[in-house]
């Protein structure tokens, strides 16, 4: 080994010849601890380093690029991630260290000028990343790509005791394993702050995740600020001034979350989970009856009216036009059954239907409205299982989304096997308080451990971790969200084989959290220990 | 009820003769969300009510005041609170309103001039509190119980719809039930910068907590940066220099905990719990053996070692100097015996000093002479229940702290019985991550349900918030401890009978968790709901 403990010692004047090199496998943090999270699919790194010097480190785009000066996406991103590659850098501080060390270059090579698109279901993540003396060449598919590719670069870069900055020589080939990657956040149980929104798509893209799922309304509130029908969140939001979200607030999330390559997935719930609509727009909700005269309580969205579906068609109209992606959430889970039933022009309907007291067909009845609503809207929609649950024709359904807890596999089966797409979220509910330390629960998933034909395997587009909010806010959220999240997000992006053993992923993880909390996240310890900078918030 | 209406609609103006005045006795929140927490002992108020202005309010000193202008604590208590009181006031923004109120003086006056004293185990903390039309009168024995009075004055104070400033005519009398009410934060398994103790001191007077016990080192790390030992932390901390807290940082804890009447109890945990002494100690630790030879390994501190207790005697020295609290926690929990079993040196003295085999009274032995060590050097000692649980000579202890699950009560009763002072904190222990909204496990304890004379029931001092490090730091340590410790505050500082309903308590705990989140404490939430103003950092 005296090849290595050399090339230690040396590493920065020595260039020998690429074959001579003892190149070393990282077998994931076995031999360092400052790996990267989640852990790229072709990873090789050598002893070999460069000293990186702010004053001397510059991004740039390749000759062959598509994306060129002036690529929104890639300007930002390049502003973004030079104070955290370097995170002592104080551009006020003005003192130039002599410089004896070369510059360096990271090239930014991307085949599409996809600068001012918006990432969607196909977009390819894909990039190569190669680290050499005085440069690092970088190259994607997608602008998308080459973002992920910084975030990766960004973690290879280290610091020794004496402040300087230093990467290694490195070869990387990566992918995500799982095309859909997301996190939900609940803004009706508690509204959250549009900066503790944007600080956790920050959060997101640091571990890879690309799908913000965001659960806008729910019975609590109706935050979200509709120009069809402003009674919505004037009268269904906490606080119809303060705890809202304008159509401006929205934008700016969508707007960062396109800049970190972050899809945003809304989600508007019903039939069931709609209390607070019922505020904004009387006749909505089905009025509940206490024998034969109506309770003055209201139970879901009233499945037997035109005037419910006029409503939802220019709803969702709006949210069409207002989300870019090209999903939609249209929720349908937890129906209570019993204020339909107690209702009797419910009951009338049920009769005229045919539905005989089988209220799950016409819980289906409704979905099929919804879904034909916004399949009109050329969107793809997204259900809570419940609704394959209920359902008997199965066909018009798109993607579920599996969240019971239980044999969650048994239901990811069944759904790939009537050809569905599926997300999983089931062993991802992060809303409960947990020993962060037990966070290998979240780590040791296997969502493609059932029986089931290659093809049907295909159809898991991917996970999402759930945050609810019935106890979470801005106060908590970022502690009780990482680093936990952070293990579904190596689950989800890559390689099983190689991201299997806990013990081997722990000391990464460790390194990984004292990551975020120098990145400012108040990402929370797994274990006794400590980081070389702890978290200086209060 | 129409009296009461009038009032409302007219209070300000209204100035009827006080014997008509229809006085309601605040139970418990029930009649106001806007209550005070923890709950006074009398407390009597009115729907009458004052306008408050920012531009006319004053802090004086009543002309019987003991303490003057130039009272350290009372100084620097009015500037603290004048911001908690109008929180949306900015010095900077020079809009005078036009002020058609009159003018508002709090006028404190307390009995003795103890404004450079550091508040004792002795301390009254007792005030009344008389708010009535321009003026409030704020009585009390010591600055200390006046810094209570501020405290609870600032809670009466609320803003309308349109940011005016309130405040109803009141009547309190008030004294904590418990003269030792702490909180207990360890910053061995994870340091804790000096701002997040700061913090927590800030919130812990919110709650009228008035003991800090520091355990500040342990088995991870030794962060106290001893004069005269300086190897301890040079050695014996995560980090020399960063991870340490110097002389003048802990002068700053004890200076800011001072102010806000929070006594700063230190703990130097032994003979166990002390790993990191041992790396810049030599000698200090049992030599483990397997065997006939040394196993390279070590246990608890060397109890058959003179030098073992002339190093305590200085180091118990110095932290006497330092710390000016009477009490000192000397810690002896948790000693594993199978260390000191095994060494050779350990069982020839446990034969010298006729143990037989029980090394119980092998650490009673050591425990002994440290805590002759501390009443040498006029501190009152105190312990884990461990030491009362293996010692014979009780009458020794003088404060035992209960710690462990199961029947804490029949350990309180036993203490008791054995005429020592107890400090319950078992049902107290809030370092793992608990459901917030399972609050009500830390209200519903009852310190004195045990069966005892009213002279064992005295010898209860009060009890103690444990927030133990494994798996907290300043990521998540004020969402962790807030606001589950606040309703353990109201247990040791309110009237039990008046204290008694958990369904009484919670509006009034959800209200006093939405100030907490306004004096910028990461107080997480109980349950689906908002507040007035929400958390806005990030």
């Amino acid at each position: 080994m005296e090849g290595i403990m050399y090339m230690v010692r040396c590493g920065r004047y020595s260039r020998p010849h690429f074959n001579l090199l003892l190149l070393i496998i990282l077998q994931l943090g076995l031999h360092t601890v400052d790996g990267v999270w989640p852990l790229p699919q072709k990873f090789t790194s050598s002893t070999e380093r460069y000293s990186l010097n702010s004053q001397a480190f510059y991004f740039g785009y390749g000759k062959q690029s598509a994306a060129k000066q002036g690529c929104s996406v890639l300007d930002a991103a390049f502003k973004r991630y030079f104070p955290l590659i370097f995170p002592d850098y104080t551009s006020g501080n003005g003192v130039l260290r002599f410089n004896q060390e070369q510059a360096f270059t990271v090239e930014i090579s991307v085949d599409h000028d996809d600068c001012e698109s918006y990432p969607n279901e196909d977009t390819s993540e894909k990039y190569n990343l190669s680290v050499s003396a005085g440069q690092a060449s970088l190259n994607a598919e997608t602008v998308w790509g080459a973002v992920r590719g910084l975030e990766t670069f960004s973690q290879l870069v280290y610091q020794d005791d004496f402040g300087s900055y230093f990467v290694n020589k490195t070869e990387i080939e990566d992918f995500p394993r799982f095309q859909f990657r997301g996190i939900l956040l609940d803004t009706s149980r508690h509204y959250l702050p549009v900066q503790a929104i944007l600080k956790t798509l920050d959060a997101m893209a640091y571990s890879k995740f690309n799908v913000f799922h965001w659960h806008i309304v729910d019975d609590p509130s109706f935050p979200y600020q509709s120009r069809t029908f402003a009674d919505l969140s004037s009268k269904g939001a906490f606080h119809p001034m303060t705890h809202i979200y304008t159509q401006l607030d929205v934008k700016r999330v969508i707007s960062h979350a396109r800049l970190w390559g972050i899809r945003v997935l809304p989600e508007f719930d019903s039939p069931g989970h709609t209390q607070s609509w019922g505020k904004g727009q009387p006749g909505l909700l089905t009025p509940c009856y206490k024998g034969s005269t109506p309770s003055g309580s209201f139970g879901p969205v009233n499945p037997v009216l035109p005037s419910t579906y006029e409503f939802m068609a220019k709803l969702f109209k709006e949210v069409s036009l207002v989300f870019p992606d090209s999903y939609m959430h249209l929720g349908g889970d937890e129906v209570n059954f019993s204020c339909w039933r107690s209702n009797p022009d419910v009951r009338a309907f049920m009769q005229k239907m045919g539905f005989g007291q089988d209220f799950t067909k016409l819980e289906a009845f409704y979905m099929e409205n919804i879904m034909n609503i916004t399949s009109a809207l050329n969107k793809t929609s997204i259900v809570w299982q419940d609704v394959f649950d209920y359902h008997e024709r199965r066909s018009s359904l798109s993607v579920v989304e599996v969240w019971k807890k239980g044999c969650y596999l048994c239901e990811v089966r069944k759904l790939t096997k009537a050809r569905l797409r599926v997300i999983l979220a089931s062993p991802w509910y992060l809303d409960q308080p947990g020993p962060t330390h037990k966070w290998a629960r979240y780590y040791k998933v296997w969502p493609l451990a059932f029986k089931g034909t290659e093809e049907q395997k295909k159809l898991v587009i991917g996970g999402e971790v759930c945050m609810w909010g019935e106890y979470v806010d801005a106060t908590n959220l970022s502690p009780r969200l990482w680093p936990r999240a952070s293990a579904a997000a190596e689950r989800l992006w890559s390689d099983e084989k190689q991201t299997f053993s806990v013990n081997k992923a722990f000391p990464r993880l460790q390194d990984f959290r004292c990551k975020l909390v120098r990145r400012g996240i108040k990402a929370e310890p797994l274990h006794i220990g400590h980081c070389k900078h702890e978290y200086e918030g209060v």
